[in-house]
């Protein structure tokens, strides 16, 4: 492939990938706040587009809404074959998620926060947006496959988890749905590759899971990220399953 | 005002302000569902672009994500001087609204599901962006005024119920933040305009109320909607307050 657009969304998750890419600050999109980076790797274009610091508060812009228009900018302008939602993400003992694993998207990206109880509202609430078979990468790389599940929550309450259930999410994050729904609209394929920081079935509370294990799973997901975009980069989008 | 863009999620909500305003169809955005719609009223250019059909489930594409993608791409394109989100939305009795009621924003836009328990996230999680001063045209108008409220679901569980009543919300739909979001970035104000479909507190079903007076609510939206136009158009935005 010539391009390959990976979407991040908070600096800490971006920074180990950057420095390993050697990838360069280029011009972003006035007034928005996202931030894109760009390299080569073996003659394709590497773009990375992180969220960037929302103005009024201070903070990294996460969350689906932040995600949906970095994803749509950085694919107007780079047309790219390939975009990878990559990041950090929770994930459960029960189904055997360890701190630091790396997971591939697999079969389909959902929602569960969105509750709409009106006959096709509900379906689209839910999303299930293709990912790109990627069985092959994984086995190659010795990543885990699972669904990934995006709400703009870092906790899960009752009704998140009874849509977990029903969806089988075994990732579960904050960005992935929205990318590849806009992945959909614009024709262009999608893949998540997230390392997991915390345990939602674990008693330590989320947030000290994450902030505890947040630098080590960034460089986890930068060594896995790069010999995914040197797995890809050679190679067709039909030719990761 | 020279421009007023007005963002819609529902074809359903637009029809009768499109056929009141006697707005012609425009050249949308290549692969986005959007619709772009245009009217003049007294000398002032007004674009209403509706959220239009989601391609794989066939339904409205309601909610934040594709609510921030059309008010970036209208408000790029366009670059207005004010957006009005506008829609049907839930109230609560205990509040004082009524079925047809119709609620210009008041303070400010948050969201109510969106939980980030980490410090300055949080904040983040809820938004809390400007609405624009509106409490003139309210008066003039004869709307109600108070604190929009948005989520990705129809229903309202434990969590959202906590939220809402920090934030004081008192008008409950699902896009109106995520327009005030982008917005605020491209430093154009926003001002929504709810009719009131459902009682969140009432005994019967969101949905069963929504689909029994979507019909009515958004009639009566169109008729304030077009009230509100006429009343902008002459003014300047520091002038509605």
């Amino acid at each position: 492939m010539k391009c390959i657009a990976v979407v991040m969304a908070m600096a800490s998750e971006a920074s180990p990938i950057l420095t390993q890419l050697g990838a360069q600050a280029i011009p972003a999109i006035p007034l928005m706040p996202f931030k894109f980076f760009e390299a080569d790797r073996n003659g394709c274009r590497v773009i990375v587009s992180v969220n960037g610091r929302d103005k009024r508060h201070g903070v990294d812009s996460i969350g689906t809404e932040a995600a949906a228009l970095n994803t749509y900018v950085v694919a107007r302008q780079y047309n790219p074959d390939l975009i990878i939602t990559a990041g950090t993400a929770g994930g459960w003992m029960h189904r055997g998620a360890e701190i630091g694993d790396v997971y591939v998207s697999d079969q389909k990206f959902v929602h569960h926060d969105r509750r709409i109880a009106i006959p096709g509202f509900e379906e689209y609430g839910i999303g299930s947006y293709p990912a790109v078979p990627a069985s092959g990468l994984a086995q190659a790389l010795n990543l885990k496959l699972g669904t990934v599940t995006t709400s703009n929550s870092l906790d899960e309450n009752d009704d998140d988890r009874r849509l977990i259930a029903k969806s089988g999410g075994v990732v579960k994050e904050m960005e992935a749905a929205a990318v590849a729904y806009v992945g959909e609209m614009l024709a262009i394929p999608v893949m998540a590759l997230k390392a997991i920081t915390d345990l939602v079935d674990h008693h330590t509370a989320t947030a000290d899971q994450f902030n505890a294990n947040l630098l080590m799973a960034s460089q986890r997901l930068a060594e896995k990220l790069l010999q995914v975009i040197d797995f890809c980069a050679p190679r067709s989008v039909a030719d990761l399953g």
